[in-house]
């Protein structure tokens, strides 16, 4: 390679040159998802699809180990619900789809229109989440103590009308999980929002690969309904955060709106103490930007589709079926073995394309590892084999045996350094900042694409004014007030530092995370 | 018991009395759904929920197995899409629900009312079904032979709206799986709707216990849209017909509306030849109708929620952790084996009810098998064990080691108990009837509640307006023109003989099979 050639990469731009245009191409080439002809809406592609479908088991696993069960609630919320809850009201009402007819007929010029005779009396919303019209179900399930807590979860598709869009970032329809708990106590409710919020971070870091900071936000980022919410915070390659799952103590707020009311021991009526949880597909957007690099998609082997490729490469017809047989019997032993309590999962790409385009390919598509076998590599009992955390063009030669009883090993080691990287890159731009002007600088591109910021420990006096002063001039908002998941950086102890605010100099109490955001 | 006193059941009334209030009371009493405050929409409750995800994973398992893979696509589809083929908008306009507005705002009488200012340009169709929105996308993802086969399947909502709707029966809303494939030929695609339709029988036979037909419609009950449609039909208890699942081979139709066109072989430019195929949580009505009693809710083992329930006998606290302790490693022993490819799942009843309530709930709940301890059986090493599929207060005591080594055989055995009881009840009212006066009797009710008819194996000219006459006077519809699933049946050998139509006297080929149907 010339000194002044760039190196070349399988995606372009790359991060440095223009990172979302880099996101869009890495989620084309990883063949993910695509953007459908419904405004906002995305189409899920197999291989996006099914990370998704890793997501929701691993997520459902642990849910249902926490005593969660599953059900199912309807998809249309009757408007006069979603008035219920004054705040909720105002921060869904802006942004939903109002179905407002149930029969379509030929229209004057032949094409159809929405029959006026089929007018429904009560205009149906398409549900942006769906306190509502569960707090009406579990109005008529709770009627005592003995009822609580109920415990419950909803897999389901969602729709808030987003004007700009992006690829499982923030789309108009997404899919998500969400939780709906009620409790006999404000106790035991608060306990719920915390174990929830902790099952997340576990499953961010330990699944995902990806450092997140548990904590509360602010009253201008609360769920519009809420007493308080939490989330995980993790930050993207390009040191903007991503807030990837959000628990809410709801108070009594949404079992006031919708009567959710039981007898206590003593015989007294109380409203019950709810919450809710929720994560979406938008955690696929925080993997891929967690992770991946100039070349493409870099799956976590946890949440991977497929823990491994093999890539036969065949000299010939007459050596076809050896390397076949000898192929067959790898799958074999490898899928006996799990990873992670999931059988360790194979592709075989059969393909019959240009060995150097399948290997990109693949590399784009961020598969773990890579094992090329042909007929010399039957002959000497060897497989080939290439990991997707080092450079492309990486192979190493490895008895057969070594892979079989090395494989979990070695896909355990990529998942843990990944964890690694990750939370290397992300504490690298975790900087305590105490002026305003060194903020200012912190938030401020040389130049429009510039990667810049990070997580900015700051003071904060707790009013809303400083904060939305902030968001107006450099839009970095308050990520959360940290509460956990903290322990051990080299930035912890800054957290506990008590400081005059960075925006009106009024005391603060410890230090908030500021940062852009997605 | 007296000789004119009834046997009292746990469900009134009896199927005898009023079937379809039996039905709804059998729903209730399993806890499984309930109807929602949304007109036609049902709430699923955890235990009718954990069923479906039963039915969801084993059938994606045997999807994934032919090669399909998951996908997700728009709830949402545009209007001019479902304009593109003319068979398939008179089939769904009918009967959709319609997004108008994207937002809703403070109305003059201070409630919300769709934004006039956010009125859309084009209206947007709640999915009916996916065909037109999956072909856009099939249309970009397809350019050459090697793209096919294409094959596809989403686990997903719909809405068909709906003027009388049934718990699971019919809703408005409802869960299906929707399979999508495009091929290079018509033969490969016939073989595919052919595939999936024998996936969709086996299910069925081995997994639900309840026996199918497979056959094909006549051309009034054919998808809209479609070239052929396939069925599976089963016949419940009151011996009306439930279509428990379709499968379509749409020919050229939808890749024509669609513009999915491949480049052939030898590059010319060709249409692709496309299928569709899905069931939905219908099939959760079918479980129901298919085993259940007047003493409620039948589950097959191998999609029961639990496969055994244990209910711990308590005679005082001192004997609480004894019975405790032995219940926990009883719990091991059984979880720890597989019937079905699936783990044993067991639930624990503690709660502090009457015993006989608690018996009675489970009862109605299903479940296979409820085993209980107390003290005397902790000392003796047994356990006393009742099946759902003998009298509620039949019980025997066995020894733990011969439950712990047997249980996977009488849950076998219980399975396959269930499907030869519900071949036998179908069998038995499948009729071949040869005269229109027999066939007039066979479909006449004594009085508005008696359970009458069953499957007439008639001829028929292959004529419309015979079928809608018979239709339009007695309520039966052709449900299939049979082509398998039927084998060894004491009826099969009638369906090959030819006859004159039981309608209008001209000549038939075989026989097809008349019903009442869902």
């Amino acid at each position: 390679m010339a000194k002044n050639e760039a190196p070349r990469t399988a995606i372009t731009p790359t991060r440095q040159d223009d990172y979302a245009e880099w996101y869009q191409q890495v989620v084309r080439a990883a063949d993910l998802a695509e953007n459908s002809p419904v405004r906002g809406c995305m189409v899920i592609k197999p291989w996006g699809y099914a990370i998704w479908e890793n997501i929701q088991r691993e997520l459902d696993r642990m849910f249902k180990k926490t005593g969660h069960k599953n059900a199912y609630f309807p998809l249309f919320i009757p408007k006069s619900f979603l008035e219920k809850e004054a705040e909720h009201v105002d921060g869904f009402a802006k942004e939903c789809a109002v179905v407002t007819h149930h029969r379509l007929i030929a229209g004057p010029d032949g094409g159809l229109i929405p029959d006026p005779e089929a007018k429904l009396e009560e205009p149906l919303i398409v549900r942006p989440t769906s306190e509502t019209i569960i707090g009406a179900a579990f109005a008529s399930w709770v009627q005592s103590y003995r009822d609580l807590p109920l415990l419950i979860n909803q897999w389901a598709n969602v729709v808030r009308w987003e004007l700009r869009t992006r690829l499982f970032l923030r789309t108009t329809e997404f899919l998500w999980q969400e939780g709906h708990t009620a409790h006999a106590s404000a106790e035991e409710a608060v306990e719920e929002t915390m174990r929830m919020l902790d099952v997340y971070a576990t499953f961010a870091e330990e699944l995902m690969a990806m450092p997140v900071i548990r904590g509360k936000k602010t009253d201008s980022e609360r769920f519009p309904g809420a007493v308080d919410t939490y989330c995980i915070e993790a930050m993207m390659q390009d040191r903007k955060a991503l807030q990837a799952g959000t628990s809410h103590f709801l108070g009594q707020n949404f079992a006031r709106a919708s009567g959710i009311v039981f007898q206590t021991k003593d015989e007294k009526r109380e409203h019950a103490w709810t919450t809710s949880w929720g994560v979406s597909t938008r955690l696929v957007g925080g993997i891929i930007m967690t992770h991946s690099d100039d070349d493409g998609l870099i799956l976590p082997p946890r949440l991977a589709p497929a823990h491994a490729v093999i890539l036969p490469v065949y000299r010939g017809d007459e050596t076809r079926a050896k390397v076949d047989e000898y192929i067959a019997s790898l799958v074999a032993d490898l899928t006996a073995q799990r990873y992670g309590g999931r059988e360790i999962e194979i592709e075989v790409d059969r393909r019959d394309l240009r060995g150097g385009d399948k290997m990109w390919e693949w590399v784009k598509k961020g598969v773990p590892l890579r094992i090329e076998v042909g007929p010399r590599d039957v002959d000497a009992g060897v497989v080939m084999v290439a990991r997707r955390d080092r450079a492309p063009k990486e192979k190493a030669s490895m008895a057969r045996g070594e892979l079989v009883s090395g494989i979990v090993g070695i896909l355990d080691e990529m998942q843990k350094g990944m964890l690694a990287r990750a939370r290397a890159n992300r504490d690298a731009a975790v900087r305590a900042i105490d002026t305003r002007a060194e903020l200012d600088a912190f938030f401020t591109p040389k130049n429009e694409r510039e990667i810049h910021g990070g997580f900015a420990l700051s003071h904060w006096c707790g009013d809303a004014k400083c904060e939305a002063d902030l968001k107006e001039a450099l839009k970095v908002t308050i990520r959360c007030i940290p509460t956990g998941g903290t322990e051990g950086t080299p930035w912890e102890p800054k957290l506990h530092e008590d400081g005059p605010c960075i925006v009106c100099s009024k005391p603060g109490k410890g230090r908030v995370v500021f940062a852009k955001a997605y």
